[in-house]
């Protein structure tokens, strides 16, 4: 496998770690509009917002969840989002509650300044999500922006080493993740908690960017980590982690021409060529 | 998936960290057995011993890997391994260079007191390997001991997940990890080398029991990194890391029945349960 030589494409992601308030959607949408010109101003040129951004996260049934859910494209946070995308001229990826017809999805949004370009479904639902929502039906899908292409992924989802590794083999470059990280039995420990560490491996077993904005709060008893991240194809975080508590906009100006470099670990040996399928089962 | 409550099935593991010198294996399998012996001494039930730590790493060339390597079984160093398996009464988990005919492997052997059990080929080859043995060719095997099932993973092999995931998949609890692990760029920070981290990452993530058992020194140039270490279940660290350049024994007293418990998250979730196989390529 050679090493290419390639023209840089350069550009600035951000991720806005912030406090959603679940049932107030007027509420986070300004949030969101008031951090992501904060981020433009920055020099953001992508900004990824956390999971489910628009709703909050702790929901008391699926009535609750119905009554904030919208379609995407065409529902009211869909709308505010790409509108501010629009506007800003910039890319945002952001965590919605999606409804389609009588179905619910944590979903996650693409918009550019062109309008609406795409969405995910969460593939990987986490404790009560799996009464509230459906799980993902639509794959793992990256998308091409002028800048490279990037895929999208939610919280749990993170756990699963398959998930980046089937962006990566798919051509993704930067994968988004809103996320709502939560303490986990066994998952924090005062250095770091393993939702960093598992991002910074599969960061460095895929050479790719991976930018993690996670929430921040106690919303109806839980607890979210904060620790948002942006890692770089090597592993290591290039931006962050935020704190674990307090509103914070984190900034990187990445190339993400570098991944293909990255990937070519010497003469002989390519993290994804290596990958023997003859006897992963 | 609810969770089941299991008996203790405790194992006191150890990894030897030393400085074998390639080309001399009379002076590796003194030293072995010199560590071999001290880990019996701290209660060792089960001893994980460097990559390629009959024959040393660095060959020259071809003609030296076939001057140093070995039928597996029945070779001299599987010979004196699965004797002093037998004399110590416990398990060996050692790299061995292996021959078989005209063929040469990275290869791993398991013994304990009743004799040979069995092997395992890397299936990853870094660097220079590729050009000194043949790809690994008999997939991910696991085995079923006293105190549990454990599978066998060497060195890179660890940049792959799939490595982790599928021995998971076919049961596996621990997986030990002879290594010779490098400087490689990128990888290595102040803090923490990268090897670590992508094994306390394949721990969480599977709900493994990881011993690493590393080299350390400089042979022909080549500077090996040390820093082995044991992790638990939930991905940290409960042995080491250990140092990167002196000769360590590391141990640890593990229940194998608690990775059964470990992967059960919630009343929701489990971390083999949870896969999206329809949706992996």
């Amino acid at each position: 496998m050679s090493i290419k030589t390639s023209t840089a494409r350069m550009v600035t992601v951000a991720t806005v770690q912030f406090e959603p308030i679940v049932g107030d959607r007027a509420h986070n949408l300004t949030a969101i509009e008031r951090l992501a010109r904060a981020a433009k101003a920055k020099g953001a040129e992508i900004v990824v917002l956390p999971e489910l951004a628009d709703s909050g996260y702790s929901f008391r049934d699926g009535d609750e969840v119905a009554a904030l859910a919208g379609p995407v494209p065409g529902g009211p946070s869909a709308e505010t989002l790409c509108r501010l995308a629009g506007e800003l001229g910039l890319y945002i990826v952001s965590g919605v509650a999606e409804q389609d017809g009588d179905r619910f999805y944590n979903s996650a949004l693409l918009c550019g300044p062109e309008g609406y370009i795409g969405k995910y479904r969460k593939l990987h639902l986490w404790n009560n999500e799996n009464r509230l929502f459906r799980k993902g039906d639509i794959g793992l899908p990256v998308f091409d922006l002028p800048f490279g292409r990037i895929g999208i992924a939610i919280c749990y989802d993170g756990w699963f080493p398959e998930t980046f590794r089937e962006l990566a083999l798919a051509g993704a470059e930067l994968v988004c993740v809103p996320t709502n990280w939560v303490p986990m039995a066994g998952a924090e420990s005062a250095a770091e908690p393993m939702a960093n560490i598992l991002h910074k491996a599969a960061a460095h077993t895929n050479g790719l960017y991976i930018a993690c904005a996670d929430r921040i709060g106690i919303e109806r008893g839980q607890t979210f980590i904060g620790r948002s991240l942006i890692v770089g194809p090597q592993g290591w975080p290039i931006s962050g982690p935020a704190s674990a508590d307090r509103e914070e906009i984190l900034l990187a100006q990445i190339d993400l021409s570098s991944v293909t470099e990255t990937r070519a670990l010497n003469s002989f040996n390519h993290l994804l060529g290596d990958r023997r399928d003859d006897v992963y089962g």
